[in-house]
C-alpha cells in the first residue's frame, strides 16, 4: 500500500466537480481505487498531475518525483514550452472529443454544402426552387491537419461521399482520401477546396497559415470552417477576403481571444458564424478512463500513450 | 432494325431540354442508339413512355402496344391509380436522387442535433458557452419509411453514430439499425424519437400519419424533418404542437400545395423551416441510365426493375 500513487488534479475548481467522480470510478476500475486523488498536495509527494494549462501550477520544479503530466485537453500549446517541465507530457485523446468534433465538422460542412442558411434566414414566403446543390461527390473539401481529429473528420467526410483532400506538414495516408503535404501540397489543397476545415495544432509553423496570400489561392467564394485554433487565421486578412467575396463564409469556433469580445467585427459580419468554442469538448467519463489508463501504464512500467513531442510542439 | 422500340417522352417541355441528350447517350451506350425517342407519336406506335405524371398523357387507352411506363420521379401517387394504365409501372430509383436525399437528411438532422440555428441566428456578441449537445450515439433518431431513400438515410445516420430506429408498415431489416413495424412499432418509434425523419410514400394509409394523437406520443420538444410527402402531416395539428412546445421545430421540404402559398402559416412560424422541395431531385444523367436499363430489359424479355405494386400504391 505504500507505493500507491499520489495524483494531483490541477485545474479550475469547477472542473473538479465534473471530474472527481469519473476519475475515482476509473481508478477503481483499474485496481487503483486506493490511490490518493487530491486538489492540493505537497509537491514532493506527487506522482502524476492531471493538468489544465490554466491551473495555478505553472512551475513544475518543486514536483521532484513527478512521473508524468496528463493534459485534460487536446491542445497543449500553453504547456508544451514550459521549461520547468522535464517529465513526459501526454495530450488528451478522447473518443468522445473526437466523435463530437466529427459531428460538428460534418454538420457545418453539410450546412455550407447544402446552402442551408439561405433557407434558415429566408422564411419570407418566397419559394426559391431550382437551387439544388451539387452532390457531395462533386464537392471538394479540404482538411488541414491530419492528427486524430483531422483524420477522423476526413474519413467521415469521405464516408458522406465528399471529394476530400487532407493536408499535413509531413506525409500521412488515410484510406480513401487524397493526402498532400509540405508547401506545394498546401497550395494545391487550398486551390481546390470549396470548403476548408482547419484542424491544425497551434504552433509557430501554423500560425496565420490562412493569410492574405493563402486565402487568395482558394476558389472564389470558398467557405472556411475553423474548429481548430484561433491563431491559424489572420483575422484582418479573413475579414478583407470576406468583404471582397473571395471567401464566401467563415464558421469559426475558436479565436485569438476567448470569449470573442463583443466589439470584434466577426460578430457583426454577415458572412461569419461565431460559435463559442463548442465544436467539441472533452467528456469527463471517457477522458477519465484515458487519464487513468496512462497512470496504470506508468505504475506498470509501460510506455505512456498520447505523448507530446516537445520539439514539434504537439 | 424493324423492331427498334419507339419511346415517347411525356413530360413538361423544359424536362425535354434536360433529358434529351442524356437519354440519347444512354440509349447509344446500351446499343439502342437507333431507337426512336420523341415527344409526340401516334399512340398505337409507342412501346415505352418515359413519364412525368403532370404531362399531357393522362389516358393510356390508345397506347395499345405499350410495354411499360417508366416514371421520371420516385413518387408515383399521381399515376398509380390511373385505371387506364394496364402495363407495368416502374418508379425512378436513381443513385443521384438517393445520394442527394441522404445529404439533405443527414445535414438537417445534424443541424438540429447540434442546435446550429441558435448560433446562425444569434450573431449578437453574446458568447453562449457551455451548451454542448450530447454525442450522436446518445441522440435517438427515428426514420419512418424504409424504402430505398429511408433505408439509405437510416444507414447514413447510423454511420454517423446516431441511435437510429427505422419504421415501416411491414417488417424490414437494415444492418446496424433497430427496425419496428405495424401500429405498435409506430407508437414505440414515435415515443423515442428526438428527431424524426419522414420518408414514407403518399398512400391512403400514410396520409396524416403525423396528427394530433401521434404527435402527442413524441418526446416533448422533438424535431420533425419531412423530405417525404406533404400529406403525411396534418398541418393544423403540427402548428398546434409547435405552438404548445410539444414539437420543437419542423423542417419541411414538401407540402400539400406547392409552391407553399405565401400566406401559409408555416412561412411565418418561428419554429418552422420551409425548403422549396429541394431535398433531392432526380439527376438527368443517372436517371437516364436507369430508364434505358429498363428499356433494354424490356427488349431482352427480362423482368423490369423498380416496379410499383399497384395495390399497395408504391
Amino acid at each position: 500500500m505504500t507505493n500507491l500513487p499520489v495524483i494531483l488534479f490541477a485545474a479550475k475548481p469547477q472542473r473538479w466537480g465534473q471530474y472527481e467522480a469519473p476519475l475515482r470510478a476509473a481508478l477503481a476500475d483499474a485496481g487503483l481505487g486506493d490511490a490518493t486523488l487530491v486538489t492540493e498536495a505537497a509537491p514532493e509527494t506527487v506522482d502524476y498531475i492531471v493538468y489544465a494549462p490554466n491551473s495555478d501550477v505553472q512551475d513544475f520544479t518543486p514536483y521532484t518525483r513527478l512521473k508524468a503530466v496528463l493534459n485534460l485537453w487536446a491542445g497543449v500549446e500553453d504547456v508544451v514550452h514550459n521549461k520547468t517541465l522535464r517529465v513526459p507530457l501526454a495530450r488528451m485523446v478522447d473518443d468522445g472529443l473526437t466523435e463530437g468534433m466529427v459531428e460538428w465538422v460534418t454538420g457545418h460542412v453539410l450546412r455550407h454544402h447544402l446552402g442551408m442558411d439561405a433557407h434558415i434566414h429566408g422564411q419570407d414566403g418566397v419559394w426559391r426552387a431550382g437551387i439544388v446543390p451539387p452532390l457531395a461527390r462533386d464537392r471538394r473539401v479540404g482538411v488541414l491537419g491530419l492528427g486524430a481529429l483531422g483524420s477522423a473528420c476526413a474519413k467521415a467526410l469521405h464516408g458522406l461521399n465528399f471529394d476530400v483532400t487532407g493536408w499535413s506538414r509531413s506525409p500521412k495516408s488515410i484510406d480513401g482520401t487524397t493526402t498532400t503535404h509540405g508547401e506545394d501540397g498546401l497550395a494545391d489543397t487550398l486551390a481546390r477546396s470549396e470548403i476548408l476545415v482547419l484542424l491544425l495544432p497551434d504552433t509557430p509553423g501554423t500560425q496565420n497559415i490562412l493569410n492574405a496570400r493563402t486565402l487568395a489561392l482558394m476558389p472564389k467564394g470558398a467557405m472556411i470552417v475553423n474548429p481548430g485554433r484561433g491563431p491559424l487565421i489572420d483575422d484582418d486578412a479573413l475579414l478583407a477576403a470576406l468583404d471582397s467575396g473571395q471567401i464566401g463564409h467563415a464558421t469559426l469556433d475558436v479565436f485569438r481571444t476567448e470569449p470573442l469580445p463583443p466589439a470584434h467585427p466577426f460578430w457583426a459580419h454577415p458572412s461569419v458564424t461565431v460559435t463559442p468554442h463548442i465544436a467539441s469538448e472533452t467528456r469527463p467519463g471517457s477522458a477519465s478512463r484515458v487519464i487513468v489508463e496512462n497512470i496504470r501504464r506508468g505504475e506498470d512500467g509501460l510506455p505512456f500513450l498520447h505523448l507530446v513531442d516537445r520539439d514539434l510542439g504537439y
